[in-house]
């Protein structure tokens, strides 16, 4: 999978992601394809519910961001404008010998070649990360389109239609998900480093004069995100200013969460003052100045963004669930036994809301009172094995909530709810199980 | 936007989407991008709401079917196998003349030229639709991958190890929304055919004996959908039987939907018998079949697919909305005046609850009052221009309800929330606001 040691603990998630069918490699019957994931049922569903937490947060719990859905493929002069297309590289030199690539900023002596030795190795040159392709009838220079490297750029150049369309006025958030593509040389660490992603960005406009106020605003806002609806504790939460500066930027940090393999870069909050807007109003040769109404006073605007890869947010969702505790075995002979665990929040688990039947014979019984609840969380109802083993398999899902029909439910019309963390069990009246649920699951 | 004339109705719905943010021309500032779209802040909550309805109906409501998200590209092999890379194309001929390009399909007359009338055209030859890139350090045709033509491909490839991991047997089925690529030599119909577009698509897994009865199920399951959660009338849907099958299809039918410019394809429902699973088959070498542990038999499943394009969904969503009708006017003379009125089903209104303060003085109570609501509505606070010229502007996006908030309201804590299409107006305590939206708006 990575060329690259990895934890056992990361292993341990890669296989559980695997069997469990969260993320397996793309393409797999083919021999898998390097730098391509498949999220499986229970993978999409985290996926699709972490995303939505985003969505939420960033855009339809405020009055001063906007959502945007631009096309994947975009005119070819953006990323001249954006500067992808003439230094978004990395520098490369090949081993005459042994015809391996590296990457020159990755070897420890960029002389001699690691994998055979040889001192014999092309000058390094760059090699352009951007994936290209054709649109139009005729495959030439002329027809080339490139798949966007990040969703932020149609941002700056759907601005002012958007602020037209909604009457917005500075200062305002447009954000966007959506995938972006990366001709990765080396792949790696799962899915934390691959040639296809999701990206939900955000830029936020506003004049120069406050724009550090509103930096250190977003800042806080992204670090409540982490602490708050994904529930991750402080300590595995880094702030990591960047030493350097792009030429542009007025500053930058990056979020970082420790994953088993180390830290690593979950989120990016960047000023980027006005230098993409005055890119695309050279290249474009439009003005793209905003009319400030209440001073009268035209300018470009300034941009503070906040930028996160959804898949590594996802993976560290994973990563930060993941535990193994111990519980009551279902063994003879042994007291308890190791217990695989996701401690999913319940707002994002893939499923919320497991229902069991005793017996084969309540089978009926349990769907029926699934059926109440369908669409409302997501569910799963799950027939085979005896009870104990049920719940191992929840809690290697992180279900956090199952709900048992058995025998006496039939006498007293309740349920057993079975919490994932606590293994506590409590009886439910069933009139009262939506407004029980409601409360622990729904946002 | 289009070489073709368009109905006026047509392009009324495309100027207001464009007036109004819903859907714009991808890089407008760059000239355009010819069969490439946007999606505006109302575009993009439209979408992710008739997504989410397509997902609760197709995936979370159901027991008998799971998602999956596969990545856009994937293993060059699958497109070999299915056919796309030798099949997938249009037979097109130049004019040496003009230059112009057509598709002989197309051509009133294949010998002549429509644009200049030269009849030296060149040989008709084929012209692939996958849109082609490459992964990896080298440029050459051993390391070209294709973008996605359709979402289903993954599916097949991904089916037993979904199956595996979720342990389902059949009959069940796996769906996945995503994009898909095509270079269309003539995008056309706004975004009825474009480049780029996103598909929502699930295979039913099955055995052969039965199946015709899942074709029928799905039949009726996909048609119930466009009735009942989007409520289209019955007068604007067809069923549309093919004339001719695929060779491996046992039956195929098309769901149209009748557009101001004519009936057009909104989904296919494809009994696709076991083509898709021998292709793999055949090309991965490796055993596809299923076992079946009732019988103790193993063959390929047979699928039955539905397949929809969501950009076109939503372009007859958009239509199916729009309306003229009249309004008491705000000009003085006039009794009343045509009203532009978008009449969404209140589950996938962009906007589905406005907060009007009557005055600016109220500007912090109304904006008090939506805290309460965000995150549970898609909501919106409208401040500017008086009270009747922002009811039109909210049916002009189709926001179902709106809630003003006046002067009243400090006394009575009450407030008055006016309906979409009927305008009717109502007196609501605002102890009770929520249960009353809450019953109109949620799913």
């Amino acid at each position: 999978m990575s060329e690259q040691p990895i934890d056992a603990c990361m292993e341990k998630i890669v296989s559980l992601c695997k069997r469990r069918g969260f993320v397996f490699q793309s393409s797999e019957i083919y021999g898998g394809f390097n730098g391509f994931w498949d999220y499986g049922p229970y993978g999409i569903a985290l996926k699709r519910a972490v995303e939505r937490q985003w969505w939420l947060y960033m855009v339809e719990k405020r009055n001063n961001v906007v959502g945007l859905d631009s096309s994947i493929i975009c005119h070819p002069k953006v990323w001249k404008a954006s500067g992808h297309v003439d230094r978004f590289g990395d520098i490369m030199c090949d081993c005459k010998q042994c015809k391996t690539r590296f990457r020159v900023d990755q070897m420890p002596d960029p002389t001699t070649c690691t994998n055979c030795g040889s001192k014999d190795l092309t000058p390094p040159r760059e090699f352009n990360l951007m994936m290209k392709t054709y649109v139009g009838p005729v495959f030439d220079e002329e027809h080339i389109a490139y798949l966007r490297a990040e969703t932020c750029q149609p941002i700056f150049l759907d601005f002012h239609s958007i602020r037209i369309a909604t009457r917005m006025q500075l200062p305002f958030g447009i954000a966007q998900v959506g995938k972006a593509f990366r001709n990765e040389i080396t792949p790696r660490m799962f899915t934390f480093r691959s040639r296809e992603f999701s990206q939900m960005e955000m830029e936020f406009f506003c004049a120069d004069e406050g724009s550090m106020e509103w930096f250190e605003y977003w800042r806080q806002e992204r670090w409540n995100f982490y602490l708050n609806v994904l529930k991750f504790p402080t300590e595995k939460l880094h702030l990591h200013p960047h030493d350097k500066l792009a030429h542009y930027a007025k500053a930058a940090v990056d979020i970082e969460y420790e994953f088993p393999f180390g830290w690593g870069e979950l989120e990016g909050i960047h000023h980027r003052g006005t230098w993409d807007m005055s890119q695309h109003q050279q290249f474009s040769e439009q003005d793209l100045q905003y009319l400030d109404q209440t001073n009268n006073t035209r300018y470009l605007p300034t941009v503070v963004e906040t930028s996160v890869g959804l898949d590594r947010m996802v993976l560290a969702v994973l990563c930060n669930a993941y535990d193994e505790d111990r519980a009551p075995t279902q063994k003879e002979g042994m007291e308890d036994d190791v217990r695989v665990v996701l401690h999913f929040p319940a707002t994002i688990a893939p499923v919320q809301v497991a229902f069991l039947p005793l017996s084969k014979k309540l089978n009926q019984n349990a769907q029926d009172l699934q059926a109440k609840f369908l669409g409302r969380y997501r569910t799963e109802l799950d027939v085979t094995g005896n009870i104990g083993k049920r719940y191992r398999r929840q809690d290697e899902i992180g279900t956090p909530y199952c709900v048992t029909f058995d025998f006496d439910s039939l006498e007293d019309n309740a349920v057993t709810v079975r919490e994932r963390d606590s293994m506590a069990q409590e009886r439910i009246p069933i009139d009262n199980l939506r407004a029980y649920l409601d409360e622990k699951v729904l946002d």
